[in-house]
């Protein structure tokens, strides 16, 4: 990839604002207004028709009237100016532009013409931009804010992209709420040049940048989109939620910044693959992405869980198990050296249940401390650390008894957390902390001014400590190499270039090419030859007709199966022959209880989209199939097979082997290549693949659509 | 049930207090100084060895010594001094306690020991009592709070009922922030009297109490919550999160109150059964508790989205959709009324996306009413209405240009809301916001003051209101009559008098005597019986061991199918011979792809349990089950079977009539009659039940356990 231009956007040295004024009641003026604020420590102008300055800074009548061209083009604009805006900086020496306007190609017609002009005329001059449609970006570490919100705390180390705005520029205040603080933030709008991938590539390659959390509605570039994120999550944590995979969400991504969303299950396989963490709300995007920014990697399942209260703690330790995470029973040692400081009906054996207790010390120093050494321990939760809020709260009803001010209760009730909060860094493992308590709580803010997350809901405090979990894996994970795709077999190439439709037989043929493994079976064109390939296949066999006008042939009955002996055979061959007159396939009959499918099918923007899951009829009753996007190494493909939700039928079960899962991804990445060579076949059904008792796959039909 | 002991203990005359002092720092003190401060308008004694007066109360120097029996007393001293103080009290005539002490039965064996002595003593003088190790109650109505934490709020609607004291103690200004008001609050504890039935009950009965949300570790008497729950749900809806499902769960909740917790599916029918919301969270308790307690009742599932923000409008789409809701888009009419007011690039097909728009009538006023009043539509979610909250966030940047103060700024965003919190009273629909912003925002404040739920997670919003929709489902169900469970069979009552081991033969003849369809059969003791048996039943047949010794019949190899001829019927019994010196079954053969089972299990404290799930080798790969509790209706049994995933399985499929689920649903509630008809069996196990071409449902193997 050539110099991101992102890094002189998000970095420039001068900033021409066209949009600001001398009212502040304006959405431009406002942008400008806390760009000054921000302390951005660059050359800003503006430019304006008639003020010779917007609040103390110099204006000039017109782009082309500006003394120098500065690195960065900001337009808050009326839309239709915007084509010859760009052409006016283009002109000027200006190659980086932010375009917040909107009424480009999410409004229709229209409004797609207006944004290709100006691609087109940026184009020109190797000008590249951000938006339109956007809500332009962030820079702690400049400073430099080019958003409607003004910043609001410290800078931090979580990374923004979003196709929403509003997740940039409206949440200000709810973050510093959250104690979340930022080092970048991208809004990337209708990505008509600069888009996801650039902004990806931008967040993973800057230092000050330890996690990143982004808003999805569609990937234009998935191929790039895959080996940029898959690159950095090697390294740095990426969270992600997509929301086109619903047919309203589709409908509303579409009118929102001209997305074209797809399939749940595509974006679903291109985030596992790529090791991405998807959650479902822009709530888990921001608190994950703060844990992951601010803690040490977790580097195992084992989790301790302190608390003073049961139900919270009964709460972190169903939700942690239900994650997959393990809150395991502490060792007697341990358990002995809490038991120590703890009354008789408190609980040691994890969760740690101080109950009702008021030596602070042991919650938030002496039991952590316990339990972060242990080796036995990845990574702890604690709820119950309370300490002002408790006296905000209770001060009324002291006053009416007790002389005593807010101020002095509240401290009275302050606790030292100078200890805690140096754990995680000091043992190298995760702590979070649950507490139903905000800001007027001062052990809350301590916790939030060391960049320890502290949630009010314990559920969801452990939700992101299996998140944490879930990075280890991907970090740990052998991706395996993506082998270089093999030009096709000859027969391959031969089969499909006359480009007539296949019938099964030619279908399973081009699979055998591919090393596929498939059912015996010979094409029979007389009775003859039909009972000659039964006697050497060897019985029993299936009759099908095979025709490739002929489709759901079971439905129709076009499928005799298990057939034992020669009379069968004949039976079945003139029962097809007076449906439909056409050749037969005569097959061996593949013994299993167990199917599944592979599907190859194609999204536009998307690498071929290979299926894996059930077959046969539960194939779309229970639609548990895991999506990977070919071409892909054999190690990604057993991951992809161990995703379905019923892998646990790929084990050995009722006298049958476990399934060869090594063979079975062999099929997967073998159907990803001939995708790959043969971009013209649209669609590819391999179902039912059913898996012998001995455990090995053989594909019994075989579609091929062009 | 007769007079509900929460009645006085929520609503008593007068109250002793022991364990307070004029010691403001102990937890008794705290909680009799919320009592007074709550402004509770009955009598107040105090118990106390050696003070006159505690913060001004008249107090004691022992129980006897009280000068009349009060209503309730209420107990917050060491734990070994309970029994004799409700001794003390019975003696008295106080017939009503709430104990806070911990430190009983959720100790192990001296803590069982003595909460069995209270429940002894209790009994004695017929006295009531709430915990041990509970944190009290609170009646926002009389008022009259017995927790530790102080009033913060006016009254409200929505009842709670807690296994731990936490979530009625502790989460006081959680709530507040939120705008979530109660109307009672009962925290159980250890329920050593008064358990969650008698809760549940009055908080039924409650007229000041619309909704209820619970938070629940085990639940005691199952068959009794059953019934109340279902009795309460049909006109006041109750969500629950229930956390002892898993392992660590489980062992959690033992220490905590003593719990004894179940599995998940268990718990998880029985809250479907009795028209219960299940959550995840205590969060969502609360949240959907709010919604449920304040908005009218939703009665379809359209819901319109109205947003200024395409990102928050497509994940509330998104989550909808996700939950079985619609989005529809609006019908042309509708549409063109609302781009009448809008600019070319906003959307109007729902979500209804403003974009950037500067004139709040619309977003607070008009919009919101067009999409209320209109009939195709049933609620509506609202992202976008800031006022002075942004003000709030923009001062510090407006004022180091401009001068004005920030109470001008913000009062110049303010805007009127009044139209719109009156719309859901007026439409008769529900009407949910999503904010970022919390109560520094004036139109925060204005929609929690007037009852208008306001959460900062567009996806939280979206899943209340598909919370909503869950309880219109529970109301409008047609759920049945119980029919009274019939007397046994005489076959049934003959077979099992014995108490030796079934075999699979007699497991048969009693489902059949239950009118439970089973797949044709014949007991064969020689060879001779076997061939006639199998000639009898027509060919294919089926050939098995025959004992009740034997079991896993399939690993064993002890199963022969598809049995074509004789030869093969001589072969198969020789080689069963062989292998077990047994009777055999000879059992027609019978095809069908699709593989269900049904099964009876049982599980302390709860009236039998009967599963549906899916059958053969996808029972376990899977464990895709749902559990019902015996008695019940055929009308449960239709929920029951429609509520496996793999529900779509049941359709016609692949030239597969559907599968007849009123015959399943027969079998089902004949399996819970027989299971109540006869206690002393443990277990039952009918897998697979094979679902034939025409539908049709037959029991082929089947296991009971005693």
């Amino acid at each position: 990839m050539s110099q991101n231009p992102l890094a002189t956007i998000m970095s420039p040295k001068s900033i021409a604002m066209v949009g600001a004024s001398n009212n502040p009641m304006k959405m431009g003026t406002f942008q400008f207004l806390n760009l000054i604020h921000s302390g951005f420590p660059g050359r800003v102008l503006c430019v304006h028709p008639s003020e010779k300055a917007v609040f103390g800074t110099p204006a000039y009548p017109s782009i082309s009237r500006l003394p120098y061209a500065p690195d960065l083009a900001m337009l808050v604009v009326p839309t239709h100016l915007i084509p010859e805006m760009i052409e006016a900086f283009g002109q000027l020496g200006t190659r980086h532009a932010i375009v917040i306007s909107a009424g480009f190609k999410e409004t229709g017609t229209s409004g797609i013409a207006l944004e290709r002009q100006v691609i087109d005329i940026a184009k020109k001059y190797d000008l590249r931009f951000l938006g339109p449609n956007c809500m332009g970006i962030l820079n702690m570490q400049l400073p430099l804010n080019l958003t409607a919100a003004p910043i609001m705390d410290r800078k931090g180390s979580l990374g923004l992209i979003s196709q929403s705005g509003t997740y940039i520029a409206q949440t200000r205040s709810y973050l510093l709420k959250r104690g979340i603080r930022l080092s970048k933030a991208i809004s990337v709008g209708n990505e008509a040049d600069i888009d996801l991938v650039d902004a990806l590539d931008y967040m993973g390659a800057d230092p000050e940048t330890r996690a990143s959390g982004r808003y999805v509605e569609c990937i234009r570039r998935a191929g790039e989109f895959l080996e940029t994120a898959g690159r950095i999550t090697r390294h740095k944590p990426i969270v992600v939620q997509y929301v086109g995979g619903t047919a309203a969400g589709a409908r509303s991504s579409a009118s929102h910044t001209g997305a074209m969303a797809g399939p749940d299950n595509i974006y679903d396989g291109l985030f596992a693959q790529a090791g991405i963490i998807r959650v479902d709300s822009i709530e888990r995007v921001y608190l994950t992405g703060h844990a992951l920014a601010t803690q040490p990697a977790l580097k195992g399942s084992k989790i301790a869980i302190l608390t003073n209260s049961g139900g919270p703690g009964s709460a972190m330790a169903t939700t942690l198990e239900g994650c997959g995470l393990e809150v395991p029973t502490l060792d007697a040692g341990l358990q002995a050296k809490i038991a120590e400081h703890l009354p008789g009906h408190a609980s040691t054996g994890n969760p740690v249940d101080l109950t009702f207790h008021t030596d602070m010390d042991n919650i938030s120093n002496l039991f952590p401390r316990l339990l972060m050494a242990a080796d036995q321990i990845d990574g702890l939760l604690v709820h119950g650390i309370i300490d002002s809020g408790w006296a905000e709260m209770a001060h009324p009803v002291f006053e009416s008894h007790v002389k005593i001010s807010k101020k002095d209760l509240r401290r009275m009730f302050e606790i030292d957390l100078e200890k805690l909060v140096a754990m995680p860094q000091q043992y190298g493992k995760p702590l979070m902390i649950s507490s139903f308590f905000g800001q007027e709580d001062h052990a809350v803010t301590e916790f939030q001014k060391h960049g320890i997350p502290v949630f009010d809901s314990p559920e969801m405090v452990a939700r992101v400590m299996a998140a944490l979990y879930q990075y280890h894996q991907i970090r740990t994970a052998d991706r395996g190499m993506v082998a270089k795709v093999p030009s096709p077999p000859q027969i391959a190439e031969q089969t499909l270039k006359s480009g007539n439709p296949l019938d099964e037989y030619q279908a399973k043929a081009i699979l055998r090419s591919y090393n596929i493994p498939t059912c015996r079976e010979m094409p029979a064109s007389s009775l003859e030859e039909a009972l000659g390939a039964a006697n050497t296949i060897g019985f029993p066999v299936v009759l099908k007709s095979c025709s490739a006008e002929v489709q759901h042939k079971t439905e129709q009955g076009l499928v005799h199966l298990n057939l034992q002996n020669e009379n069968d055979v004949e039976r079945a061959y003139l029962a097809l022959q007076a449906k439909v007159p056409a050749p037969v396939l005569v097959c061996e009959m593949v013994a299993g209880s167990r199917e599944v499918m592979a599907g190859m099918t194609r999204f536009p923007g998307f690498p071929p989209c290979i299926l894996f899951g059930l077959g046969g009829i539960f194939t779309e009753a229970l639609a548990d199939n895991v999506v990977r996007l070919a071409p892909f190494s054999i190690e990604e493909a057993l991951s992809q097979i161990d995703s379905i939700k019923a892998r646990r039928l790929l084990d050995a079960n009722r006298g049958q082997a476990p399934a060869n899962r090594e063979a079975l991804a062999a099929i997967l990445v073998a159907l990803g290549n001939l995708a790959v060579n043969f971009p013209e076949i649209k669609e590819i059904d391999l179902n039912p693949i059913v898996i012998t008792a001995d455990g090995s796959p053989k594909v019994v039909d075989a579609l091929f659509m062009r």
